[in-house]
Parts: C-alpha cells; sequence; structure tokens
C-alpha cells in the first residue's frame, strides 16, 4: 500500500498530518502530469479532440463523485475548494434567500471555513439592514455537536444548521442523527465533509443533507479543487456564484438568467488538472474501499490512543478518547504538561514526526484553554510501527518535560 | 524553444489555440510533480520544513508577480482564476461599496467574466433595493475599446471601467492611454489582463490600474490559479472574499475584523501546485522575455493577417488586420464564407490545426452577427512554419467552399 504513494515509500520521516493534507497516490500523479505533459488543453471550448476528451472526463469525474455520495451528477458542483464551497452555500443560497431574523445554528469551535462565511454573510446582510442571526450551539466533551443543545436552539426561523461530518480537530463523527428526521423540511443542513471524505462512507440521502463539501486534497487528490453537493431540492433556491465563461448564465432582459445546475455554479475554466487528480484519487479509493480505510483508520486511532493514555501530563482535547466505545477515525489530538504545543511540534519535527500543532484554523475565542493542542492525523499508509515509534518517542519527551 | 514545450515537440499537430490555454513548459510540469510526488504537504501550517518551505516558496511566487506587473507582494492576491478574480472586484469591492446610481462602464462585447460578475452584482444589489446602472462602451473597428464613447459615457457616478487589456477575440490591446489620466480619482479601473500576461508587458503604474486580473494557465501555468492585482489605494475599500482558514480574519464583537492584504482576500488552502506551476512559470517568462514573445506574436499575427486577406470570402472579425500599422499580439479572428465556423474547426482539427470556434464566452446578444468565429492564436512555441501551413491548408478550403 505504501508503495502506491512514492512521498511516503522514499521518505524516512513519518508523516503524521494527514488530515491538513493526504499524500498523493501514483495515479493521481500520472493524471496531473499527462495533462501538462501530453494533452494540455481548455475543457468545454474548442472542438478538437484534445479539448473535447477532457469535456467527457470531467463528466465522468462528477458522475463518480455522485456515486461516492450517493447523488446526481447535476447535484455536483466542481469548486476551488471546500472553502469556496461553503462560501457558496453562503452566497448563492444564504445571500439569496434569508431575510430579516432569519437564523443559523454553527458551532465557534469548527474550522473557520465553516465560521466566517456565516459571520461575513451576517455582516453582508447586515450592509443591507437585514439582520440574521448566528445561534451558536455546544460539543460534548467526546467532540460532538451537541444535539441536545441543537434541538434546544432550534426556533421558527432557524434556517440552516451547519456541521462538520468528521471534526477536524476533534476527530469525532456528526451525523445529527437524533434531530434530523425531526426537522422542519425548511431547515436545511449542511455538512462539512473535508475531513470525511475518503475516511468514513458519506449518503447524502442518509445525511439528509442539503448541502455537502469536500476537499479533493484531503482525500488524495491536489489542492485547489473542491466538491459541493446541492440537493436537488434546494437548486430553485440558488443564484449564481461567481460567474463566468460556460456558467450556462446568459443577460436577459432583467439581468441574468440562471443556467441548469450544476454549470450554474460553475464560472470560468474548470481546475481540469485538479478535477482529473480527483477523478483518479476516486479510482483509488473505490479500489481499497473507504470501508477498509475506516476500520484502518479506527484501528490506528484506538492504538494511539491506548498508547498515549498512560503518559504523564497528557490531555486528550474532546474526541473519541473520551468515548466508551472503541470508535476512532484517524484524528487525535492532545496537549503535553510542561511543553507547548508549537515547541512540541518542533521536537517531533526534529525526530521525523510531521504532526500539526496551533489552533488549527479554530477562530480565536476568549477563555478557551484548550486551542493549542498537537494533532496527530493517520491514513491508509500509516503503518501500526509508526503509532508505535511515535508513541515511543512521546513517551520519552513526556517523562523529560515531565513533573 | 520548442523542445521546452514537450506537448508541443511530441505532437504532430499543429496547436493554434494558446488564448484559450498555452502549453505548459517542462520547469512548470516538473514543479507540480515535485510537489505531488516528493513533498506533498499544507502551507501556511505546521511547522516542519515540508511545510515551512512550501510557505515561503508561495512568498517568493507572490513577488515575483509583484515584479512582473510593478506592483507590491501585498498588492498580489492569489485566486482560483481570472474569473475568480472578477468576481471578487464585484463581491470585495463593488459589493460592499456601490451605491444606488452608482454606474460601471463595461464592454459587453468582451469576454462572459467581464461582463457576467457584473450583471450578478447588478442583480444582487438590485434584491437588497439598491440600482446601479451598467452603461456599455462600443468597440471599434480595430477590436479596441472605444476611447471616445467612454468618455462620452462617463458621468459623476462613474466608479468602474472595465475593460479587457487584450482582447480574447479581437486581438487588440487595450490601455485607456486616451482618458485615463483625465479621470476623476474616484473612478477606478479594472483591467481584464487574462490574455496579455505573458504576451505583453504590463504595468499596472502606467495603466493606472486599480485591479488587474491574470490567468495563471494562460501564461505556461495551470488552470485553477489567478492573480487579482489590488492597488494598495483601494485596499481599505475591500471586505474579505470567500473567508475561511488562514484568511488572517477574525471574529470580533461586530463581526469579522478584517486583516490586512492579501491574506483578506485569501480564504483555505492555496492551490498549492498551481501557485508553484505559477512561479516556474514567471521563471520561464522572465528568462525568454516579454518582449521577445511580444516580437515573435507580432511577427506571426503580421504573417497570418497577410496570409489570409487575400482568401476569397475572408472576412476578419474587428481587430489588428483592420489597423493602419503592424501590430498584432497573437490572435486572429475570422469567418469564411460558406461554411460555418464550427464545422471549419472540424475540418482544421481533421487535419491537425487546433484552433477555437464559435462565440467565444462572449454573451450573446441579439441582431450581432459576428458572434461566430475561428480563432487563430499563436505564442513562443509557434513556428512561421506552422503559420504557413495553416494559411496554405485554409486556401485550399476556402477555394473548396468558395461562390
Amino acid at each position: 500500500m505504501r508503495r502506491l504513494f512514492p512521498a511516503v515509500a522514499a521518505s524516512p520521516q513519518i508523516y503524521l498530518d494527514s488530515a491538513s493534507t493526504t499524500q498523493k497516490p501514483a495515479p493521481v500523479i500520472a493524471a496531473v502530469e499527462g495533462y501538462l505533459r501530453e494533452r494540455t488543453a481548455n475543457a468545454g471550448r474548442g472542438s478538437y479532440p484534445w479539448a473535447t476528451t477532457l469535456t467527457r472526463t470531467i463528466a465522468d469525474v462528477r458522475e463518480r463523485t455522485a456515486t461516492l455520495l450517493g447523488a446526481a451528477p447535476q447535484e455536483i458542483v466542481f469548486t476551488p475548494g471546500a472553502t469556496a464551497g461553503l462560501n457558496a452555500v453562503a452566497l448563492s443560497w444564504g445571500l439569496a434567500n434569508l431575510r430579516d431574523g432569519d437564523e443559523i445554528l454553527y458551532s465557534p469551535r469548527d474550522h473557520a471555513s465553516n465560521v466566517y462565511p456565516w459571520l461575513h454573510l451576517r455582516d453582508t446582510l447586515a450592509r443591507f439592514g437585514h439582520r440574521i442571526r448566528l445561534v451558536p450551539y455546544r460539543v460534548t466533551a467526546l467532540g460532538e455537536a451537541d444535539t441536545a443543545d441543537i434541538a434546544d436552539r432550534l426556533s421558527p426561523r432557524t434556517r440552516l444548521i451547519t456541521v462538520s461530518h468528521l471534526h477536524h480537530v476533534f476527530g469525532a463523527v456528526n451525523t445529527l442523527e437524533e434531530v434530523r428526521d425531526r426537522l422542519d423540511p425548511g431547515v436545511l443542513l449542511c455538512f462539512d465533509c473535508s475531513q470525511s471524505g475518503g475516511h468514513v462512507p458519506i449518503d447524502v440521502t442518509e445525511l439528509r443533507a442539503d448541502f455537502a463539501v469536500l476537499s479533493a486534497h484531503k482525500m488524495f487528490g491536489a489542492p485547489g479543487t473542491g466538491v459541493l453537493y446541492c440537493a436537488r431540492r434546494v437548486h430553485e433556491q440558488l443564484v449564481p456564484f461567481l460567474p463566468g465563461g460556460n456558467s450556462g448564465v446568459a443577460p436577459d432582459d432583467s439581468g441574468l438568467a440562471y443556467a441548469a445546475m450544476p454549470e450554474r455554479l460553475e464560472g470560468g475554466t474548470h481546475n481540469i488538472p485538479g478535477i482529473l487528480a480527483l477523478g483518479a484519487a476516486l479510482e483509488v479509493l473505490e479500489r481499497i474501499g473507504v470501508e477498509l480505510v475506516a476500520e484502518h483508520n479506527r484501528v490506528l486511532t484506538r492504538r494511539l490512543i491506548d498508547g498515549l493514555r498512560p503518559l504523564p501530563g497528557l490531555e486528550f482535547t474532546p474526541g473519541p478518547a473520551h468515548a466508551p466505545c472503541e470508535i476512532g477515525y484517524g484524528t487525535v489530538s492532545f496537549t503535553l504538561a510542561g511543553i507547548g504545543s508549537t515547541d512540541l511540534g518542533f521536537v517531533l519535527a526534529e525526530a521525523g514526526f510531521l504532526v500539526r500543532t496551533g489552533a488549527h484554523c479554530v477562530p480565536p475565542a476568549d477563555g478557551r484553554d484548550d486551542a493549542d493542542s498537537v494533532r496527530v492525523s493517520t491514513h491508509i499508509y500509516t503503518t501500526a510501527d509508526d503509532i508505535d515509534r511515535f508513541v515511543g518517542y512521546l513517551a520519552e519527551i513526556a517523562r523529560e518535560v515531565g513533573p
């Protein structure tokens, strides 16, 4: 398996930062290289085979993405990334549909990309005299969205609940199972699947998702490409996103006539190599099987938690380490008494362990004491030996810096 | 020179569609491949060398881009493309600053990406009860923005004039030289440099540009990356664009506190391979020299025009073919009596000549009879022999389909 990932196979370092970006399998590299080296052309334009083949390939990748999510191809929008995808929901849906007094439920402890678009939307609407409310909900000790709290905060004005499907620091999965089927049909659900894509199976119908975003570079693809799923039932509510060439819109007497989905949200030249990379990444994922990735990550996560738990001064952030059962999704975050997370990150990097430290793009908030942490994240190319060596080395540090 | 471009060197076909996307030089391919194969990491995150080196490299590319345009690094924003860049002007400046009755001067015959963002902005503002006016200006027989017409249409409410620096169909350069220095300082200038980037020297100070956008894939880079230049004098007017992680914004009591430029307009993970590709592309352009590219394209353009002019039934669209002097920038468009442009494109593709046909993303308009054309576009890897063979083959077709 590791041979499939050239950077992992060649490096003596142990990459434990897959939640930041995954290593790339050989077929992904080949897809990008082939495009740049052998048949560069624009897509959706030109009538010569270099160009028309690309147009077909992009349609194929769209279909493959739809299959991954249990969606239809016209529900799949290619975006410049997950951040752009969430901003697209804010701009193409929120800005066009929200009214004075409407409410969005969100978690201030989510990634900035699932917080700032809503803050910015609120600010933008406020400039035009419209007041919407952003209603924060709590996170449990397990690092999960507190669905009891969400249920309490629902109101007749709730229009959207946004949530991380897999939290990027806490490593916990959120399905909103406890509330989603009791919701008024007017309440839309938005799942940030940046971390869950390629890690656990995603079924947008089961999730009752109206919107879901993916980040290609966190699922073996390349940065600069994302996916926005928009359920058919919300299509009529959507206005164009960053319109341009080939976005299918056209001027009419009253302004822009909106084209069919998904073109309505896809202006300009696609990130063609990024989409080809995503296609190759999905093929690799299909071959491996997302279920196998999930089980592999579960086993490694538990091994990591079990190894870290006895270390003196080590404290887990909220997450599966606090769960009563053997869950785990490849991400574990913690602090170590006696050494700051950033310093610890440098020490670990010196020894060849590549982890992520800091606040992990969670917006700052007063009085929160767990903002900084060390995050370890695994993927299919991570081995039990990697985990054991990491735990062994951290045990040495814990003894040195400990009381 | 052709050996620098593997696809050009390897293919028996003659690529005459560089205005759609350029072929990629070997160093660009190597930069992308190196990132994917050897040192995949996220940038601006992580404290290990794989990540910190990328952060520095991105800063280097920003500086190199600034040098190309005669700008400062903090005036350079990386975007997902030129379309996104023009939409960023509409959203980060227009939506935040335009008032009832304000006017934008634009050309309906520009690329959709320099038309739809303004139409969409007008529609969005109208939903909130604000009416702005989009004032169309004319194009001359030479394919240039009619500056006399622009001068006539200026009003005390003009806030922005947007123009193609090099028109993607007509192949004419627009500098607004005749009007730009007489403008009220409150009138901002936006140059779409998608076609001029890497083709002719661009000096944003000389252009008096407030905004300028580039498309990396049209200047040897990869799709999915663009550049938005924002002059320092407009920075205080700009609100965030697609905010997310690392966009430097932060929540405060009243909403989002805006960070310094350029981070304010750059949310989420950068298109890292795309930016590395742009950096390599700029190095190649520096080595060749944009002046040399310009002169090469000028010579080829004149050769092409001279070769096509005698063909029976051939009619040039507006552009340098109608100019009294020997100008030319690598793009020539025309129609041929007796055969539709799309059909002609197929015939040419069969014979190995790759050109672009159709409406070239110019928004449809009633009564315009020159919407469809064949566009031939050259670059540094195009040879005089390519042009001669193309002209020779087209002469055969003209004889066959002619009257």
